[in-house]
């Protein structure tokens, strides 16, 4: 059960700090800069990575990571996620040993590293997906991207950010921001699993690019669209294709392009109909390569 | 020794593709995407880590990311580096046995992967690090960030990439591009070292944020000024004043902002004498995220 629309907090301290410099004309200045804070992922005893996150989730995070990777499957009943804050270190733990703790146990010993092996195991998870076939309303897209970008953000305050919006019909139902574009969509996943949300009526917006590890993701996750402020990789759209994921980019003001599932697409509302994007919002991403 | 300069090929069929798909009219469209591709980088015998990459230059980005990741040290001989383009495979090989794979063969038998265990290694690298404390033109700022935004590039032709260029002076030496902004820097680390380019009297200017990583990388590498379109991170400001490192970021048309060693620019230009940048330049790095 969902109980209460999550939405960032740009005046929690912790995630912040102004900092003193000089503009171009040599002038002092103080701006707003995003924290960035290691945060190591363990899988019961396994340490699994190290990820640079603003942590502000970090219980979400881990799990939302192990899953996304494919780490954690149906099968493994989490018992416990514990945080410890001086540490900076997140633990993950399940009724029973993994499958990967198993597998790592193996491949460490002669050769490997977590990331590299497992990105065979995220195309693994991917054999015989197939995502729900259903219609979406090209109305959605304009009302999600206009609620995205006029909901008080960190990247509003400090730029240097990626967000994410787990969306309902034309309702946000969950936004994550992070420095790093994956930790937003591993937060949004560990939140829907923890609040056992369903996936397969959602619309997934990200400001980050539809590279092949983001399209991976979503469809992991079971949510049958995803759409972007940025643009494509060729391997993302193939994946998309293989996947039914529908797959819509450069989404800007009135415009947008969809290279995959684009069948399922209902062109309700007229594009001109809709306002164009000011200034500002246009640099919305701008800053957050 | 330098013997050309090294510009992004955005006519290389290998890099791109055409997609098809529609726009916000329903009408179809054809666009270009970029190709993305998996590298598994090896240490001799050592797998270490898989990058998605354009795949431009595998042998630079493997040797380079080995260099930025602190696994190849100046004691280290670099005798060859094969890449196997089926295989998607560049191994390093080295005249002996490195520390790394010491470290990681011990490792890996307890607990670890090698990416969460070397950043405490890239963190210790930076230990007594102090970057050369030369004066830095703005007027150079400006003319670098005039001839990225002008030298034709994958960026233009597809969008959804980041670039990076080592510079001397206003002119730029060496411009890589990735789907990951590490990548190219790394690509750029690789190229540095196998032409045995010195670094204290260069500029380097990136599309991406101005992170930890991005901070310690540059620091690595021995450069002492790093420019960029894009916004700051609070621990990558924290690491860059620690090593003397100048940090310019938010640089776009006239504006920029000085978060470290702003004691070593040397006002130059009046920025009331710069164009400010075009609407389309100014997307640039807007889909880029």
């Amino acid at each position: 059960m969902i109980t209460e629309k999550l939405v960032p907090n740009p005046q929690d301290p912790r995630l912040s700090r102004t900092v003193e410099g000089v503009d171009e004309l040599g002038q002092s200045r103080e701006i707003s800069v995003i924290e960035e804070r290691p945060l190591t992922i363990y899988l019961n005893s396994q340490e699994i990575v190290t990820a640079m996150t603003i942590g502000d989730y970090p219980e979400y995070l881990a799990l939302g990571f192990l899953l996304n990777q494919g780490m954690l499957g149906e099968s493994d009943v989490v018992t416990a996620i514990d945080y410890d804050e001086e540490l900076e270190v997140a633990v993950v733990r399940t009724a029973a040993t993994t499958n990967v703790e198993d597998k790592l146990e193996k491949k460490t010993r002669t050769s490997g590293c977590a990331v590299g092996t497992v990105f065979g195991d995220m195309m693994a998870g991917l054999e015989g997906l197939e995502l729900p076939d259903v219609p979406v309303q090209t109305s959605t897209f304009y009302d999600l991207s206009y609620k995205v970008n006029h909901t008080p953000s960190l990247y509003m305050e400090t730029g240097a950010i990626h967000g994410t919006a787990l969306c309902q019909g034309n309702e946000i139902l969950a936004y994550m921001e992070d420095v790093g574009r994956h930790n937003a969509v591993d937060k949004i996943a560990g939140w829907m699993h923890l609040n056992k949300v369903s996936a397969a009526d959602k619309v997934l917006y990200t400001t980050g690019r539809l590279t092949s590890e983001m399209v991976i993701k979503t469809a992991l996750m079971g949510i049958p669209t995803l759409i972007s402020r940025s643009g494509f990789t060729a391997w993302g759209v193939d994946i998309a294709r293989q996947v039914g994921l529908t797959l819509v980019g450069r989404m800007r003001g009135k415009k947008f392009t969809c290279l995959s599932g684009q069948h399922r697409l209902v062109f309700d509302q007229d594009p001109n109909s809709v306002v164009d994007e000011s200034a500002s919002m246009r640099r919305k991403g701008a800053a957050s390569g």
